[in-house]
This record gives C-alpha cells, sequence and structure tokens, in this order.
C-alpha cells in the first residue's frame, strides 16, 4: 500500500469530479475516471433483480465490448426505474461524453447513484460534458474531485492504492469507492472504480475481481439493503507494460496488492456506514461448511439488536448467540465459545462471568472485534459491519428532502 | 371478538401475574395461566437453533404428555445458555409450582422471557411459588395482572377475546400476547397464550393452530431478529362440553375465531415494536409462487431503509422496489405496480409523479399500507411491521443496563 492513494496513480490515468446540479450543495457530483489508451474493464455488479438503467448499459456493454476508454458516474440520482427514458438518458450521457472525448459511445460505461425513481436533469449533464473534459487530468487534486463526486451520505474519503515491484517492471493498482448505506453483501450502494497499468486478459482480470470481491466487498453489511445501482470495476489499460499471467510470481503480488485496497476500501465502507460509530469485525471460525460460516457471519452483521447493543456499549452477548441461532447455519449450540475482542464470553454455549469493565473498555473502541468458534468443522469466514445509531435513523427518515 | 378479553375468559381457566424480583420495578414479572380441570395443549416455537432451557423442557412435555394443568411464564431472564443449571431451575419452578397448586410436576408448562445468558433468582422464584397459588383466580383483574407479568419492553397490552356459539352450545377462546423487540416470523421474542373451553383432539388443536400461525404471529417483522424463547400455546380444557370435529361446521366458527384472536394480537404486536410510531401492513399480490409471494413481504418488512423512511413521513418508494429487488423472488420488474394506501406510486415498475401532500397525508396516519402488485401469478401473501426510530436505537442500545 502506498500514501500516494489517488485513481491516476497507475500510468495512463486521468480523472475529474464536477458539479452539474443534482446534489444539493455545490459538491462534485459528477466523476469521470479515463484511460489515455484503450483499457479492458471488468466488473462485479449488484444481484439485485431491479437493475438501474446506467447500470443495465455498463454490464451490456462489458459483456459484449473488449476495449474501453471512460467510467462516468453521478451521485444524486440513481437513474432507476423511470423506463425508457433511463437508457436513453444513460446513452445520451455516454454519446455526448464521448464526442467531446474522442472515443466511441461504446467505450463509455456509465453509473449512477443516488434517489431511485426520478428522472435526471439530462439537459444539466450534457451541457457540463465539455467542462467535463476541459478539466480532466492525472493530478491527485483531479483525481480526488472524482473521488468526492461519487459519495452521497459518505463522510470520510475512501481512497488506497499500491505498487508492486516485479521482475518485469512496476505495476500500480489504485480504487476508490463511495458506500454508506444500503449496503450489503453483493453490492449494495456502493460503488468502487479500481485503475491499474497491468497487462493482463480480461478472463483473468474477471475472475480474479470476482474472487477478491467475494471476501472483501462482499463481506461488508450496513444495513442488509442490497441497492440497484452498484458495482465494482477494474480498469486495465496496460501502460506498466508489464503482462501478467495466471499462476506466475508477479501474479501472486498483483493479487495481493488488489485484496488489500479491496479490503482496505471494504473496510472504510463498513466504518463510514450512515450515522456508524464503530467499525465491527465478525470472524466465524470452526463451521462444518463454508455456507454455514457465511451465514453465521452475516447473521450477526445483520442483527439490529446486536448492532444497537454495540452501539449503545452494552455487552449483550446473548444477541450474538440469537443471531448465530437463527442464522441456518448447522452447529451445536453447547459446543459454541464466543471472544469479545480478547474477552471470553461464552464457552460450550454458555454465558461466562466477565469483567464489565473489561468488556465496557473494549466496546468503548472505535473498532470492536466478535469473533465465534463453532467448533464444528474447519471453515472460517469474516465480515464487516458498523453499529446501528440514532444518527442512521436520522439520515434515513428524510433521504430524499 | 368481545369486550370481555382477558385470558380466564374461557370456562375454567384461573391466573394470577406476581412480582418475584426479576424486572427492576415493581411490575409483575411471573405469569400463571392455569385450568382447573386436566387440559391439551398445542404450541408453535421459535425455529432458532438455540432454544432457552424453559423451553426446551416445555417442548419435551409438550410432545411427551398428553394432559396438562397450568402454564408459568417469567419475564425479566431468558433462562437461556446457562448450560445444565437451567434445565434443572426450569425444573425446580414447575416442581414448587406443581406442588403447591396441587398436580403432577409433568402437567406444567414454563416459559421464560428476557435477557439471555445470566441465571435466574430461583430462589426469589420459588419463594413466591405460595403467593402464586393463593393469588389465582379467575376474575378479570388476575387475568390483567397475568398479561402484564409476561411484558417486557411492551407499551400497550394485548389481549383478546370471542365466543362462537354452535349448534352443541358456547365455546369461548380467549388469547394474551407479549412481543415488541426482537421479531420476526417463526417466533422472536413472542410469547402467546391461548385459552379456550372447547374439546378437541390434540392433533387437530395442533395443526389447526400451526395453520393460523403462519399467516398471524408468523407474518410479523419488527427487526428481523428471531430469539431463543418464544411460543405460541394453546390450552384446551373441554369445560365448554362442546366437542368439535374437523370438517364440522362448528369447526370453521371455530377457526375463524381463533385466527381472528391471532390475527388482532398479531398487528398489536407489529403496533407495538420497539419505539414504533407506526403499523405497517405489507400486501403483495400477484406472486408466481406461494414462496416469491413472502420472500418479498418479508424483505420489505425487514428494510431499515423502508422503515425509517415510513418513520420520516418520506414518500421514497423506490426502497420498496429495492427491497423486492433483492428478495429473493422471481417477477419481472416492469410489471410491477405500488399503491401507498389507495396512491399508486409505481406503474409498469416506473416511478409515477404523485401528489406529495397527498403522500405525506398517507404517511401521517397511524396505520399505513403498501400493497405491491407482481403481476407474475395467483399468490398473495401480507406482513406487518413497523417503523424503525430513533426510540428503537435507544431502548436497545442498552437493554441490559
Amino acid at each position: 500500500m502506498t500514501e500516494d492513494a489517488f485513481i491516476t496513480f497507475p500510468k495512463g490515468f486521468i480523472a475529474t469530479g464536477v458539479h452539474v446540479g443534482l446534489k444539493k450543495t455545490d459538491a462534485p457530483d459528477f466523476a469521470c475516471i479515463a484511460s489515455k489508451s484503450p483499457c479492458r474493464v471488468a466488473g462485479v455488479y449488484t444481484t439485485n433483480l431491479v437493475k438501474g438503467h446506467s447500470l443495465k448499459r455498463s454490464i451490456d456493454l462489458v459483456n459484449s465490448e473488449t476495449t474501453f476508454h471512460a467510467v462516468l458516474i453521478n451521485s444524486g440520482n440513481a437513474n432507476a426505474c423511470i423506463g425508457r427514458q433511463g437508457i436513453e438518458d444513460a446513452n445520451r450521457i455516454a454519446k455526448t461524453f464521448s464526442s467531446e472525448f474522442g472515443c466511441n459511445e461504446s467505450e463509455v460505461l456509465t453509473f449512477s447513484t443516488g434517489v431511485i425513481g426520478q428522472r435526471m436533469p439530462i439537459d444539466l449533464i450534457t451541457a457540463a460534458m465539455p467542462n467535463v473534459v476541459k478539466n480532466i487530468s492525472e493530478t491527485a487534486e483531479s483525481a480526488h474531485l472524482a473521488m468526492h463526486a461519487i459519495m452521497t451520505t459518505d463522510t470520510v474519503e475512501k481512497e488506497a492504492a499500491a505498487q508492486i515491484e516485479c521482475h518485469e517492471g512496476v505495476v500500480r493498482i489504485a480504487g476508490i469507492a463511495k458506500g454508506s448505506g444500503m449496503i450489503h453483501p453483493n453490492m449494495a450502494t456502493m460503488i468502487s472504480v479500481i485503475t491499474t497499468d497491468v497487462d493482463m486478459d480480461d478472463s483473468l482480470l474477471s475472475s480474479l475481481l470476482k474472487r477478491i470481491t467475494r471476501t472483501t466487498y462482499n463481506r461488508v453489511s450496513v444495513d442488509g439493503d442490497t441497492s440497484v445501482c452498484d458495482s465494482v470495476i477494474i480498469m486495465a489499460n496496460g501502460q506498466s507494460g508489464v503482462h501478467i499471467e495466471e499462476h506466475s510470481e508477479a501474479f501472486a503480488l498483483f493479487e495481493s496488492a488488489l485484496y488489500d485496497i479491496c479490503e482496505d476500501l471494504a473496510r472504510k465502507i463498513a466504518a463510514d456506514g450512515e450515522g456508524a460509530t464503530k467499525l465491527i469485525e465478525v470472524n466465524v471460525v470452526g463451521a462444518p461448511t463454508e455456507k454455514d460460516a457465511y451465514l453465521c457471519v452475516l447473521s450477526v452483521c445483520r442483527s439490529p439488536l446486536v448492532k444497537t447493543a454495540i452501539y449503545g456499549e452494552d455487552a449483550n452477548c446473548g444477541r450474538i448467540m440469537t443471531a448465530i441461532g437463527y442464522s441456518g447455519a448447522q452447529f451445536d449450540p453447547e459446543k459454541v465459545d464466543i471472544y469479545l475482542g480478547s474477552l471470553p464470553v461464552y464457552k460450550d454455549g454458555c454465558a461466562l462471568s466477565f469483567d464489565e469493565s473489561v468488556a465496557k473498555d473494549i466496546l468503548s473502541q472505535k473498532e470492536i472485534g466478535i469473533e465465534i468458534h463453532l467448533n464444528a468443522g474447519d471453515f472460517n469466514d469474516r465480515m464487516w459491519t458498523c453499529d446501528f445509531t440514532h444518527d442512521y435513523v436520522t439520515i434515513n427518515g428524510s433521504y430524499r428532502s
């Protein structure tokens, strides 16, 4: 991981974020991340049956085209559930941008995040395209504007970058993400764009992204809601001149660096959950199957009762037992051990008496670890969530207004 | 339904609620509902893999014994996750009660609700048994004390009763319930006891209760958590002298009356969800299968984003589309119509423009209806939930303290 954490850190990438008028404030609300040379793209998308129009267009393009130039993302409006008009609007944005930028319309991917069911002010957006293209650059400042432009209820910046040095040369990777509420495995209201100057085959890039997403972005739950727009996109333009094949030493280095970036961004998303004051990491150890391990971490991370108890710094660990109990996972409750941080709170399914002041100390931290030993097999899983607070209710009681 | 809504309304039932010292206030925290003559019992229990010790004991007894005399319920402590001691404590309560009351220990069922993982103050409870037996009576006053004794974070009374007149005579049914947080299909932190003086076979009673529970108690979701203790129990002592067989006219009357009581109690539980200000009824119409209909109502009722929007009286109906979209149900999003009360807000999967002041009027009511037409088949389902409020977070951030 490097300190130069901006999305244009890899060679040949340029970006910007401008205000086109979708957000009520004057903050940037339209991001462009582009590669000077054509790049490859792989993506992982929301599993929601309802998909936003901008996203549907991009999925189709990634499936049918081979090279791309730019990713455009607007916040403030999801461009979802408005019918044919939604696809036409997405096409029009891509067309206007491409003619200004000088590429094919089909090389421009579109993403939208924000309110569902309202048409975007399309004229405002297309009118801003000359300005977008004029401002696009490889500076860190422009890169940060792109990151800010995709933020909605986010309160902290989410970017990460890494550089690997292998036999064949230096490869750079960088990522930005937005995500705060409506976050749940299989994407949720999360958008992440990763850029890299590696030269890698589409199919290898795609399978790598899927594998890494599974244990990073898809292991974050804020509120159990999964949104209609959202995606992780990786853009690889090959400008490092380093070609990486599977099963090579360089591939292992690349995978590890990409994993670190995705994990870092995923943790930042969980920690910045709407209204959150604490990051919670739940580890389940010793499940009989992979699925049982997943069901347990999911159930604990989704439980409003666990999440409010942690907000209240109340070591009410019976709620953790309860959550794994109804998770659908198979295990023997009388073999379960639970730790809060390093403090044993359950042993063989029985509550232990523990020093409440030690528990309070652990719960007063910004990061809380919950470890659950099922003692029923060899499968583990891990997920991040955040506490459930008064501010979550405030934020989501009046999102549109 | 009758105005005489107390649990001793059917012939031959007696009850009481006393304070034994499990709650911090001096409110009653130990309930007894008994039949003067031996009665039949059927039950539906939590599906949580972790089950409280009092409940486990009762499930075993209902499966092995044929007649019962009393149901004892304490609040303030779930008697769960404390190991062997938990079963011994439940046995000791039943044994002490039975010798005072004059029945067999195996004729006494035990239930507990409250904090998990702490041992009950068993000496306080057993010391109170003479007082419990002394106070037990068929008066409405005693019956109300029983209802109050099972309340935890409940804020309103939940009781209902009905009387049917059939050819063979008059049959009475009454029910009480507690439940507020940790409420979700398949029981949750809910306990309901129903008494009736009907004479009905165990197996018929049991299948009827299961069928009715499916569409009443199991169609309530407050927060998606399912607790370790909870149950619906029906006690039938036959004292009406009316024997009812399946497929008779009397059976249809009995089923309808029992359904009304269960629906009434289930709605009261949803409306009294922790911190709730509104009851939400979600109807899904036209799903391709029964399961798809269920997945849709469940997903909407479980969505914190839908529930906070309704708390904020914000007609953010994109969140309803989103919730059905990730529910796992199969349907065509472009055929979905949604109504808020009687106001059409989505048509063919597209957001309609509607008068926000009309929507605000609907959302300012105490009861909000959401109707979703999938236009994909013939299956319907319905579930109740409540809004998600600041007070929910306050209540559950400090439940133990």
